[in-house]
């Protein structure tokens, strides 16, 4: 039955793809298919279910502030990490300056830019690149992830806008770390190679609470991830995060390489790919997918509101 | 043992109350007694609890935002009420004016002034006031609620700054209603006067999806319910929503009178009076006590977090 | 000869109108015919010169702003008008609310509505809009200033962004007089109806440091002209003051109405009536005219700039 | 009298310093003593006139972009200047990046820190920074200038807001040559050294319309010199412009060093050397000193003002 559905998925959610374009601002990811869409999802009692093109690798882009933030928390500390990042939903677009400027000295939260540039700031210093390369392959359960090295030069050519981001940061005194490092890490996690089943492997892993179904292994506390999946729902969409909650109702996170990450929680994780992004930077057949995905499976936080009519009048 | 853990969390949450200040930019507010506390906790199995303060009647300020959008939800439907209003935090605190002048032609949700005002623009040709105040005796299952008159009249002479933004919704075409009717039909919902216990049994309401557990009757819509928890999840401490997100987990709206309405799905609703209030203008020995309980009780919608260690390393 | 640049200013400039549009947010503004356009210019030595649509009157709309200043600096002080209004460009539109907001709790300056509101605010407990209405004849000379009833009435219709600033004023206690007069005074005196003439006859006014020419008589401070030809300098062609100030280089202020008042120091008043907009809400023909003027006849505040190559080079 | 003018200047100017700080951002900055300070006025007859600390040197920090720009005008011509920098008073402080974020394309005008650094990035290219040392020196007529190695290694240390600023421009397609080298050549700008002697050089140049006095030849061209005073009135004392314009009335340039260089069209040229500054970065015993010398001399552009009584009253 989950089969259909997700077929079902598919078939609804493919013509929106029309509607939206891949992302531009990295040259890179422009080559990409916007017609490609595939779904993994994986059940916490061990049912694994994938249509379209979930085998595809894409650049993991924003998705990887969830590896970077869960990897810190364990790391650094609750603490620590939120000494200078905030928790809260910005309103703003991902990439913006603006409430650096007016209102705080510090980034809004860890997943947007400036918070995630902080969050890598703290996080270079303790751990190298090929650690957390490792530690992204058992997340995700999938040993094919690797740096993708043409997104990776394509992005580093391509990246004043960070670099403004992290100076910034610099001059408020949150990063600390030497900021060229810093941004570094941050670009090379940005430009890690998965696939909708790595996601629907890591997704899997939080709805668990951080214990890896096959091992059994406490591979992220649950701390940490009670703390990421929070996140994620009030903030994991980008300035699209809140309308996202009410109609959908799933912690996610997506990726301007058209990856959504998604977590039912105690059920199942879920993966998309889908590189067609709406105007927010979201992969618009992969909410369309999620959408119709939450309400024939009943996977709101919320409840699956019936559409039972009230009785409240006098 | 819930008894002796809401005693418990008065007894570590009162002297929060002396870091904090009641509300003072509405005169009447300010006469209020910063050191009361009162916790009402009802559950979804019938057990009814309180300590402290809970039969103490005070004004429900923005906590009547839930009950005016559950309203328009019902009366106006979902389209109507999100054409014109967001559904995302602001990162901005509840009065500001701000996003409506740099972002976008709309408030950006309905638990901030500017998005309340506009659904109050909505209703208020549709419904009298007191419709509306019998319904929420209905919703509370409170009969005392009425009208605090000292407290309306000193809000209308002191209303500029909402009515400087009803005046800016009105020049974007927002509110097509007459402004000062829809500031009056707004203040008088802020104006309601409820006690802990109201709080806790419109919580509980909203925690079995809108059926009255005494009548059995569905009072509102499962998909009304579903859209105001998430809004109340994402958006209902004011600028600190996503960090009570975060720490506390429970959908929660505040309001500055010293109220926290609070709705633990499925299984219970809390009410909480304690007008001391921090920077944010939620109640400063609430939010303590909020963040026990879900600590004690395991109230967390992502988990209790019982600080197992992960085994991530290497 | 100054008579043939009028000419030929006139005829150089009418094409512009067909590039910008009447003002519409006032419907009354919007009947205007934007190929109308007269320039007065009076002279310090008796000269008067006037081509096109001198004699045709129209909105003073903000060149209000200057008369309202000056008369409230002469009445109130100095100190007291600058004590909770700045004198800064603000760099953002006329009617903003942003800077109110992000920056300061003051308006920047006198030139926008929200200063121009406050010193409303100031002046209308202390004279009547009769009174104002007489000193306006008296300062343009012209005995023909009235107000135009059918703009005051539909801009009355249509004011709740200057509503919505007002109250904000006032909930920030800049404005302590009653909101509602206070709006209408502004409104009133932005109602006047003036022509090309009434505006050079004001200019020649200022021009002479506030000495009536025909009867000698010193109707205005010079403090009160010096601080009013600055901030017309700085401040007076909205956000495109500082580009107008670089290209012609004569302290000015235009209204919505189509009309501008320039001051070309000790030498002359000019008035010019063309109610096509550019953007900014500048008069798009009146623009192109002042720079004709200001080159052919020498007016730039800082030279007339005869285009001699420097000798810089090593 | 002139001379005994001066000396009243510092007498009564000195303990204003005692109400401001050295700039503190830049180390090297921060050594500086507050209680220096010095005038010199060159008049256009001849005269030279000196008092206080006038033969310290000092860093002329943002006075530098009065060089810089006047310099780009002459070689990259006006249009290309202007294409994507404005010139319009930002209402922000120097070193902001709102306007950047929230308004347009382009910094708002060449005065402050973006702006010139996008003029920087324009001008780089065309010419070394040894050659902009040489004109440097003979625009002041001070063969003295040199590059304070201290100040550009401690400002090339502590320099990631004007990092950031240039990254930003990068990303918006403004600087398109090297961020980097266009960086050193505005840091090392920034850290000429001059004295208050140097200023009023310059000063009297700019008042001459681009003529050095002495050798009788055009340096400048007027259009340049015209356009680089006209952006000194309107933005030259960051954002505290208007109110200098208001009150003193001289096209003038300010820097943290202490510096600030006016301008008294056709009549002289006034440098300053005063470390101590205010809030807004400017000299505060400097605008004191200028306020006073604007009074007594009768300097204002919009004349003089001597205190007469209106006669407007009915």
């Amino acid at each position: 039955m989950i089969q259909s559905v997700l077929e079902n998925a598919i078939k609804i959610s493919r013509p929106e793809a029309l509607k939206g374009e891949v992302a531009s601002y990295i040259p890179e990811l422009g080559k990409a298919d916007r017609r490609q869409l595939g779904i993994s999802l994986f059940s916490a009692d061990g049912g694994r279910f994938s249509v379209g093109d979930t085998k595809v690798r894409f650049s993991i882009q924003s998705i990887s502030k969830v590896i970077t933030l869960a990897v810190a928390l364990e790391r650094c500390g609750f603490d620590r990490i939120f000494e200078n990042v905030g928790m809260e939903p910005s309103g703003d677009s991902f990439n913006s300056l603006i409430k650096l400027e007016t209102c705080s000295s510090h980034p809004f939260n860890p997943m947007i830019n400036s918070g995630a540039i902080a969050v890598a700031g703290y996080l270079e210093p303790l751990i190298s690149f090929e650690e957390m390369l490792s530690l992204s392959r058992k997340l995700c359960r999938d040993e094919g992830i690797v740096l993708d090295e043409k997104v990776y030069g394509s992005e580093s050519d391509h990246n004043s806008r960070n670099r403004a981001i992290a100076y910034l940061l610099e001059n408020k005194g949150i990063i600390q770390n030497d900021v060229e490092r810093t941004l570094d890490f941050y670009v090379k996690m940005c430009s890690l190679s998965v696939t909708a089943e790595s996601l629907a492997g890591l997704g899997l892993l939080l709805a668990q609470n951080g214990v890896d179904r096959e091992s059994g292994k406490q591979l992220l506390s649950p701390d940490t991830v009670r703390t990421v999946k929070t996140i994620m729902f009030t903030c994991g969409m980008y300035d699209g995060s809140g309308a996202f909650a009410v109609r959908v109702g799933i912690p996610s996170k997506s990726g301007v390489g058209g990856g959504i990450l998604s977590v039912v929680d105690g059920r199942m994780g879920i993966g998309i790919f889908g590189p067609s992004l709406d105007a927010k930077g979201n992969s618009i057949a992969g909410k369309k997918a999620l959408e119709y995905l939450s309400e024939k499976l009943g996977l709101h936080m919320f409840g699956a509101g019936q559409k039972t009519e009230g009785e409240m009048e006098e």
